[in-house]
């Protein structure tokens, strides 16, 4: 036996036990000629001491940080006791000591706080793993997974293993190819979603299905993307909407009480997602501060200020927001950079200073009388800051949006130990690409007209919306999903919508509609990005800090060398080589 | 609301309700002037009435199997009760019919009993998995995979995640690949098992790790593989190999109670793989049945038949077994096929007919001394039927072995409801590879030898036994696992006892190596065959009936089409082209 008991279960009630112990050795320290050796494991820390009659004083003496040991000792209690430890009430008087495992000096120390750089973490991930705070995030991540697997085998979900090796649907994203051997020159692709396959188990009667699914993106990676990534993904038949809603919140509710012990509000703010946009700038609102665009046209129909003037000329929109700050020059300057980022021509601004002094960009265009009507629609008498867009509306949202976030940051207007969730419904069916000159899919193509738009959604393609709901958590979209469409009909006037052809239809999706030929229910469904929503609760800067092993910003793993070149027999036997 | 009630679930105590139900039409038909509707959905069947003056009788006398409806109604009692039926004591009084959805003639009929070939059922899987019976298979894996986590996560097992996208690692089968598009040239491999990353969360000290894990293997398939399969994999920490067999112990007792109220003897018999392959030979011995391979060699010493005289002065082994039946003449036509399938040269056999005469292929060769020692040692002074193969031990037995499971096939040996749990241990470390002409890991390189051979495994490699256990169930290898070596020097001269070169470890290996550098606790594990094990406890043919959307033999998904060709402009994103 190598352990008696864990590092993190000795209390004062053990007292007089002779006990084993293996773990990490965290500290080893001589004070007033005793050593003081921490006892790490998973489990908690174990102070150890060595007396000098110790038979092996001078092992003991020549332990370093992260040597793996097991010790034998008694418990006795501590003459100076640690409130703050679990065992530290207790220490161990060391009587004997095998080191199974010498440690070299590790290049990252093993510590909640760390300066290593993101790669020195990830080449050595076993030992970034080893910190005490990447552990709490995976136990956190253990158990809001095992509590939702919970929650739903509890309300009669199934969950059902779907394929990774899947068929290529070039809808969406880019897939990830696996080369056929058996088959030369066809190719697997690994799953974006597993849409189809839980649309066909509601067809196939299981009537709820739920699956913690791994999916792929082949896309260019951001600090918030990651090539694999875990969803929850869900679907139920002979449901609404409504129904959905209300799994979807009473899982939260007791995710969160369970695992986190917070109690959230039931049911969660519903908003539409023109009012997102409009207020917002974002359909994916961090509702934690308030903040909001407002439209100020009516205020302007009459100013001397060209550039407003051509605007409304245009029938374009001028928002502004006010923050009752005194926002500077250096900030102001980032805010800019911000909105033309987001394609603003600029970021105009006004500032009423602590001397109740009118200052800032486009102080000498904008009248008194207008700077009055501006404080009475901001209700702002006190001093502050505002800021303005003004052009092409959705362009005006997106980037004072982007500025209201920002400001949020800058002046920490969102409390970390808040969690707002909120629905946002009422989505556009198609969006209109540019670059393909044609609509397409906001969602995806299965996703449901809403009832008004059943009739109309592919002659009215700008206005039709869908049935669909996003889930939003602090500003980040955490989910979404959608009724699905379940007629056979509708489906097909659908991807005419989109303008498929006929043999594009058949060759991709023919035998997924050729299911619906054989009596479906209506179903509906939604996917949960895992990852995000752990980051969330973690409150960690990347989701790569709630992955045990993640890819880097480059798709690499820098600790196994992934991806990496193979054998040229390898890809002969794949029937594949490098093109040129 | 599409219903109020599942059609599983109306009672006599519902009697006078209205209820709304949805679901699928079973069955429909008329009797006595009357309508009689069969509603299924994935929780029962109810039965609704249609009386000559509804409304619209009509439509529901159009109705026909698998168009999905919903219905209002009043629940009734029967007049003539189905006890069979958890919902036979009542009976729902149409009083509203909305067609949800018609269905054409489906390709095949959605019963327990199907004669449709696996072809169809796979092509039209989303039907098939309509059929009861299938649906009993996939709630029962929902079912013991649940147990599964529960019961490991009440052991302090954590749940992690480990990547799908893994570097590709040429030992053991061939790996799928996936090439990265953003490093041209380089690939990601799907991962065979979460093997190095299980250790390295040993490593990183997280003690207890467990997953069901989608493994991949690009091999030749059989009946029972599958490309990929999902697998129960854990690790642990601080332990021997006691502690993990006793885990899986309580796991599987656990699960079986819980998932089919069968209680299980613990401890499972262990057998020494030598034992295994020399009284039945097979190292997965199903020990539902006796049927003992016994080496006869004593017995034939003074023999006058010449190739047993041959076998013995080449020092090889004449084995038998005894089966108290007539083995007719046509089955030993099928045994002597599978004894040569083998390698066998040949089968020899023996019967004592009813009438006390002798018998056989061999017959006029062996004495009646021989035959009185032969019924001594087989203890059979009955009537039956003896069964020889001589030659080269390793092939004596697996041929008597091949030969004793069909013999059990024939005469129906092995009890369907019995569930024999068996370990078997003491594996040999390394196998011969005549191909290669070198010496292979029997498991893989990360298996530790046991104590005793700690210090000469790598002289003596023939001899050299591992720390691995395997799992058996009825016959099949349900799982296996071991010791892991977390000593570098042990590691290396693994390696080296494998033959590999410096340069091919280091390269493929150095970066998992390097890990051992930073205190590795002692750590060992297992993973099991989910599939297979949800196969044998559903009493299924093949792994296919318990995987929702399996491959066929070759690897095809005929449903989907899937592998299938993609676009020029997918592969030269990739940087790849075919192979002329």
């Amino acid at each position: 036996m190598k352990r008696t008991h864990t590092c993190g279960e000795l209390k004062i009630n053990h007292v007089g036990l002779e006990v084993k112990l293996s773990g990490w050795v965290a500290r080893n320290r001589r004070l007033g000629g005793m050593q003081f050796i921490d006892l790490r494991d998973r489990y908690g820390i174990t102070q150890i001491i060595v007396n000098h009659d110790f038979a092996d004083y001078e092992l003991a003496n020549s332990l370093r940080n992260e040597d793996v040991i097991t010790i034998t000792g008694t418990v006795v209690e501590r003459k100076s006791k640690n409130p703050q430890l679990p065992t530290g009430d207790i220490e161990i008087n060391l009587t004997n000591l095998v080191v199974i495992s010498k440690a070299q000096t590790t290049p990252l120390i093993i510590d909640d706080k760390t300066d290593a750089l993101e790669d020195v973490r990830m080449t050595y991930r076993y030992l970034d793993l080893r910190r005490p705070v990447m552990q709490q995030k995976l136990f956190l991540r253990n158990k809001v997974i095992h509590l939702i697997r919970n929650y739903l085998q509890s309300k009669d979900f199934i969950d059902v293993e779907t394929p990774i090796l899947n068929k290529s649907t070039p809808e969406g994203a880019r897939d990830f190819l696996v080369p056929s051997r058996q088959h030369p020159h066809s190719f697997y692709a690994l799953p974006q979603s597993p849409q189809l396959f839980k649309q066909l188990l509601m067809l196939s009667g299981f009537d709820r299905y739920f699956q913690v699914a791994k999916c792929f993106r082949d896309e260019d990676l951001r600090s918030d993307r990651q090539p694999e990534f875990t969803q929850l993904d869900l679907e139920m038949s002979f449901v609404d909407k409504e129904d959905i809603i209300a799994i979807i919140e009473g899982l939260f509710s007791y995710v969160m009480k369970e695992a986190l012990d917070i109690e959230i509000n039931t049911p969660f703010i519903r908003m539409d997602y023109d009012q997102a946009i409009d207020e917002y700038g974002s359909d994916k609102p961090d509702t934690r501060y308030d903040l909001k665009l407002t439209t100020v046209n009516d205020l302007f129909t009459a100013t001397e200020f060209k550039i407003f003037q051509d605007v409304l000329k245009n029938n374009g929109t001028i928002k502004a927001i006010f923050i009752p700050q005194q926002v500077d020059k250096k900030q102001i300057e980032e805010l800019t950079r911000i909105a033309q980022q987001n394609k603003a021509q600029g970021l105009g601004w006004l500032r009423l200073n602590q001397n109740q002094e009118w200052e800032g960009s486009i102080n000498k265009f904008v009248s008194l009388t207008e700077k009055d009507a501006l404080q009475k629609i901001f209700n702002s008498k006190e001093s502050g800051t505002y800021f303005f867009v003004s052009g092409d509306y959705q362009i005006v949202c997106q980037a004072l949006g982007a500025v209201r976030v920002q400001l949020a940051k800058d002046f920490n207007l969102a409390n970390p130990n808040q969690f707002n969730f909120l629905w946002i419904v009422n989505w556009p069916l198609f969006e209109w690409s540019a670059e393909n000159q044609r609509f397409e899919a906001a969602h995806h193509p299965f996703t449901s007209p809403t009832q008004d738009y059943l009739a109309t959604f592919d002659c009215d393609q700008a206005n039709a919306r869908a049935d669909a709901y996003d889930i939003v958590l602090n500003g980040y979209e955490i989910g979404g999903g959608s009724i699905r469409i379940h007629r056979n009909d509708i489906q097909e006037r659908m991807f005419k919508a989109l303008s498929l052809r006929e043999e594009e239809i058949n060759d991709k999706f023919g035998w997924f509609l050729n299911a619906f030929n054989y009596g479906v229910p209506p179903h509906g469904g939604l996917a949960l990005g895992l990852d995000r929503i752990i980051m969330l609760l973690t409150n960690s800067d990347s989701i790569r800090d709630v992955i045990a092993f993640p890819k880097n910003a480059s798709g690499l793993d820098p600790m196994t060398n992934s991806p990496s070149l193979v054998g040229d027999e390898q890809l002969a036997e794949l029937g594949i080589k490098y093109q040129k």
